[in-house]
């Protein structure tokens, strides 16, 4: 028995999607810059998938560029912005974006650029009176997730954009937590760039699009062949690409109803786990991702947690896989206000499509347990008592 | 009847590989990030195919970083070398290069690199010695492509490799054409990084590695999360990976069998061509790939003589899929000394392991009597009757 309840580290791929991608491997296998039957053909594909992806986000198609995932789509949205407009210098971001974010600005800060970075209240949210308090003359671009990957908080980006909007400053969300999960307007939400990935909505990792409105100049990581309107050089992986857009698809006509059952779920689970003694929920109580639920557990470490569970053949994490080989605590949980022994006792349960009622019921089933005999081996707990 | 001729621009996957990658979809679908058992196995995964790509070139696995494909790992062996070596910013290369390496060092002389362009002869082959000639104090890197993706020249890389290590001077190498389909020994070669391709050996698209030799400083193009030794970060696409590896481990077996089986295919498909009128081949007679073949043909257009064959059934290419939307005539050819109207008539037809003689048969029944047709209403014939 094996239950899978890490659905924000990935997802698997909807045998629907799995179904598309098919005949894109071996049989309609051309190069989709090729003049021939087999270029054309995957060339439709793309073109088909691009709508599919522009359709989840209302935008025009020729606004999406495919790239190989988020990471890639948020290091191009910021270092290809900040190249392309090399007279600004400044950037603004929250203390809890994911490293994909944060280690780009990083980068840029050594090589000349400021960077503020924005503290979030204790439930994770970014307040929009503070980024417009950031905005300076030299200000390039404010950069904010739109739900945060560990917590699943989801940041009032719409009010954000229109204070960037205003200030005539670029505004950069990193969806890929909210993509497919919660409705995204690009230009109700007055988004100039979007970084997705399809791999987090049940399809093929690898694979993931930047939304860059119309109008917009970039410099490319990837110089080439001039691929992606020039924006992503690369021979396009159309199987991929083709998945990417299924899972799209799908996700536009399932979102509403798959976030209303996973709500519920995540609902019925953080009720039952707050039960447990010493026990709290990191994030927002309800502006948080249908499908995300994190929970703090005083006195033991978050990883043994994990692999205890793993034994009981149940699969969450501690927070972002992304850093699950770091042994710092989570910076996201930090930016909360918890300390370092607080921070180190999460516990991420991200539910997906696939996940029902009976998957709760067998975390909820070993979890208080494994909580109570993980405490009683616990350093800390004796400090504790 | 479809019969494809164009596998330097892109191959089928081999069902081999396909159902290599079929678990990785949907069921061992884990973040190869994760703690738990579905990441161990995607992590036990790619290091299983980082082994396989290995064993191709002789390399350590940990050498190994896996990328979105060619065009990134050769903008990451150049830009990533050049950013994390500021202190020499002298690059040469050949003026026969793939775009994916001409326009990152464009991009760098944009940004106070001096690029020097080694010119090639008239079968495209660098001289090693003006290699050696060419090399500064302050040079930073030599970047020879192992063989040219649109006439098939395989240049003297080792010699070239002996004169970077001699001179202390990185060695870069595209071998997106050549890895898998002739022998490449890193070590013996003397090359420093290597890029290579999936979908060029019957591999999914959307992946490929650079081999860095132990010890080299890079800059990464994608911060993040640090994945594939902080090199390139992003959620491993573990599927594309595993069908890489499964690609690679093919190739190996089965290389020294399929070049001689293509190279004698497409020494009787050059015979047979060069017997029509006005034609010759481009690229070295015999120190070319297996699969490659490159023929010109006076008085008509090379995109003409595409799209009639496509009616036909075959599909083949002028050159390079990648510039195929240009109107430019192709710059490998005019490096060879062709005149733009020579270079516009080029016909690129490259063998795979799934092509017969059959399909040659096919392509030779058909092509006399088209070139015959094109010709007849050429505008450029007339002018030179």
């Amino acid at each position: 028995m094996t239950i899978y309840l890490d659905n924000a580290a990935t997802t698997a791929v909807d045998p629907r999607v799995l179904k598309a991608m098919q005949p894109y491997f071996s049989k309609h296998f051309g190069n989709a810059s090729s003049l021939h039957g087999f270029g054309q053909r995957a060339r439709a594909a793309l073109e088909d998938a691009r709508e599919k992806v522009a359709a989840l986000i209302d935008s025009k198609p020729e606004e999406i560029i495919f790239t190989s995932g988020g990471t890639e789509s948020n290091n191009l949205a910021i270092k290809g912005l900040a190249w392309a407009h090399p007279n600004k210098k400044h950037i603004i971001i929250s203390a809890i974006e994911h490293h994909a974010v944060m280690e780009p600005c990083e980068w840029l800060r050594k090589h000349g650029y400021d960077i503020t970075v924005l503290p979030v209240d204790s439930y994770g949210l970014v307040d929009p009176k503070a980024v417009e308090r950031a905005i300076r003359p030299d200000t390039l671009m404010v950069s904010i997730m739109h739900a945060n990957n560990e917590i699943g908080t989801i940041e009032p980006i719409e009010r954000i954009g229109a204070i960037c909007r205003a200030k005539d400053v670029f505004f950069h969300t990193d969806a890929v937590q909210s993509f497919g999960k919660i409705p995204i307007d690009v230009d109700a939400m007055h988004i100039d760039l979007l970084s997705a990935s399809s791999h987090k909505i049940h399809g093929p990792k690898g694979v993931g699009c930047l939304y860059v409105r119309k109008g917009i100049s970039l410099v490319p990581l990837a110089h080439g062949g001039g691929h992606e309107r020039g924006l992503r050089s690369g021979t396009e992986n159309v199987a991929g690409i083709v998945g990417f857009g299924e899972a799209a698809a799908i996700a536009k006509k399932e979102m509403a109803a798959d976030a209303k059952r996973l709500t519920a779920l995540r609902d019925r689970l953080i009720k039952e786990t707050l039960k447990i003694q010493d026990s709290w929920l990191n994030g927002h109580p309800r502006q948080r991702l249908p499908g995300n639920a994190n929970f703090g557990f005083r006195y033991i470490e978050g990883e043994a947690l994990v692999l205890q569970l793993d034994m009981h053949g149940i699969a969450v994490s501690t927070g972002s896989a992304c850093s699950s080989k770091s042994l710092e605590p989570s910076h996201v949980l930090l930016a909360l206000g918890l300390r370092h022994e607080e921070a180190h006792g999460s516990l991420r349960v991200s539910l997906g499509k696939f996940n029902t009622r009976a998957d709760i019921d067998a975390l909820l089933k070993v979890l208080p347990q494994t909580v109570e005999r993980l405490r009683e081996i616990s350093p800390f707990k004796r400090k504790y008592k």
